[in-house]
């Protein structure tokens, strides 16, 4: 487990290349990314859990810990690579060697890890909303730092929209797109 | 809820000073400890309850997940500070006021934020171990890249030494000291 | 003494964090800051006993060369802390147990320390002047260079417009006010 | 073409990974790596000539020039990935496309690429050995700098040991080694 | 030969001064710049054969990878440094006793860098040419990417359109302009 | 006058270039260094006057301020460039044009610099002194934190013994010399 854990230190020192190749400098760490997209996750979740719907929080947290995990091996590879090289079952196949490591739970995780990549339940396509709304966020910070040509990242809104979850953060959503007009 | 998210980025953007402050450069983020401290938390507590301890998982990634959400606003204020200042009633102070902004549910998290500051429950003191636990592997990385000056923070292996979960991990805290021996 | 000079060196691996929690990407360091203070310091005393005010231009350089130097200890506390903590409280208590290093002139320099942070004297004011009209060109500096989110330090153009050195530094002051007006 | 130049720029902005993974903090670009395989390439291959080798200096610069512009689309997918995704055909795939946008002598750009991908060539046969030697020599520069964990860098020593060159560059190959014995 | 790969590592090492001195943080390195310079001149120079320009390739990327080697040692002197100091004059120097160490071609060497230093050749001035258009992409990027204060080195565009090569290149550079005009 | 303090800005993004050959990520800036450097001065300065040398504290002050602000124009010519620039006479010139920006004190400001650049008084010699500890101290603190590469910069301590100053020194000077026995 402890090589489990050093291999996770690699999140830490990889860059998000989104950024990175619009000229960002300096940005911000998969790991930096993972930790606010696990925050997210727990409020999102545990809002929808007051409202009624039907949610397993504990599910949809590990899941939210453990979706880009395999980046610790695959690197986070950029949109202009990914016509290239088949990037989902790179990091399948990575994540499933890395979870060995975690012991007889290892199928477990990846069960997790398949739920989120393939959206095969509600808590995996809650991270993936949550994961979607943190990269929007960091990408008006940057906006409002002063950075520029990031305008392609805002497409990733209208998924939101089209999202199950959308009836339900409406408010986070258009609060957000809200924002963006006001500010940039 | 979206005015937290986007206080929680803070995390992104500060440097843990303890590293600042011995001379490595471009040290990691809160949000990069948080984040490992928290998958670090993910497997401990998993692997407790496979051993018949009676924990609440659920329970313990919240309190990872938020226990250092007060630094968004009170920074990581070094050991050098910490003698003039009253780190930890700052911080219970700001973690109220943040998590207010959450809503309804504000009372319970706070009520977690406290688990772990006080060590009030099994849950809050796994976190503390993880938390520690994370500095250290953090620390024998930078000393396998080349960083000196780090040695008091070992002393901190005494603690996870004489900590409850010692029994359960005495195979990764044991590991952890026998690579530091190896290597530096 | 030897032991103050090390300790001052934390002074340039500390980052300023109100630029920090901006989004500038490594900003300038608390040592960068207090160099510029100090040579602002410099020509505006001298200005000043030009024009017959009886200052005592030794001083305020000592007040400027010291007054942040307890941040080597508390660190550049940001604004958003200091509702939770008591950064003055603390600051005068390092900078004290900081001077004892300094042999037997500790008291003296404490009070050169005390002058900037009660404005208790002329040189203790004149530092403060310098030091805001310093903040004030680096946060222009920063928006020529394209960063923003920066529009909340020009409040402090109203201290300096009310200070008692106004009169004498309208020129500077207003320059700066219609450099900003023309540029961002 | 101006597309072209456009695109080349990600090499600026791309870090080597197999230093980031190692600890450096800041490392090398993509492009800075290749500014000196380019040197290196120029002063190897004119050595040749003048040792009566019969190689085409023109065409090997072309080589060593062009032989990392896929990274421009692909990033430089490091070790720990490759086992997992086929980077040498993404690279092959990427490196055609942004050919083409060089106009018709797109061919025979994408021909001297796989001079070098495939060794098909004396000249391509070379840019990989002088990309190895560049290799090497960053390493010791980060180790004398007093980075640590790049040994397994240098088992590629035995590559260039093993290489038709070594004959002719014996004294460079040895005389790197013999430095680093010597330093670190 | 080992002893001057080395010395090029400084280029790596050095950045680019007129981007950092108008608050570019972390701009490029020395040898960013130089690698695409290069790339350029390949495109280039293929480009001007093919259309019947009587050119040597070979000597054209010889001079765009030596024309910077002499700032291993003098640096990238700024403009405002130069009204003080003779650059020019210097990295003559720099660059003569550099090549020493490639052995008995040193004389060739110097030679190319003086066809560019004093426009001597039509390879020389191809290389001034593709230097300006480097510099040029490069602040674009940087304009794009949210950099401010960069106008200035636009009046190159000028040098651009009065070069011999303007016909030739004349989409390139209007490209560029009209880039700017669109983008910034 | 403003002018003047804008120009001074160009120390905070200017790096030491010593430490950048040499291999160390992120130095300090010439700034960080300076403002250290008057530092030290002060308390010199005064402890000298204490011990009952005739010293102009004030003076002193002056000149380690002003010391390297020629550099903001010329930036930190590096040892490797020294040999073939007139490196103190460009420092010198920009020195004279800058503090023409000072108004009618300009010449006064000139006569400190040359004071320090010659070694004209006792107070320009100690500051050369102060600045020469200044780069030991910083020397040890890189080494300290892992850095190597950098013994040749010791040589200066014969410079600090066989200052006038040593004899009121010598503490400060062999405490630092132990220092860095004892950890390096």
């Amino acid at each position: 487990m402890l090589d489990l854990f050093f291999e996770a230190g690699n999140l830490k020192r990889l860059p998000r290349t989104g950024w990175l190749l619009r000229g960002v400098s300096n940005p911000e760490s998969i790991a930096d990314h993972s930790y606010r997209a696990v925050l997210i996750t727990l409020f999102l979740a545990d809002s929808l859990r007051e409202r009624g719907v039907d949610i397993d929080v504990e599910r949809a947290l590990k899941i939210a810990i453990l979706h880009d995990l395999a980046e610790a091996r695959i690197t986070d590879i950029p949109l202009t690579a990914q016509y290239y090289l088949d990037k989902k079952r790179a990091e399948t196949r990575a994540a499933l060697e890395i979870f060995i490591k975690a012991g007889p739970k290892a199928r477990d995780y990846f069960e997790l890890f398949r739920e989120y990549e393939e959206g095969l339940s509600l808590e995996g396509r809650l991270v993936k909303f949550a994961d979607k709304l943190e990269m929007l966020i960091q990408a008006l910070e940057y906006e409002e730092a002063g950075f520029r040509n990031l305008d392609e990242f805002w497409s990733t809104l209208d998924d939101l929209r089209k999202s199950e979850f959308y009836e339900h953060f409406q408010d986070l959503v258009e609060g957000l797109a809200a924002l963006r007009k006001q500010k940039c």
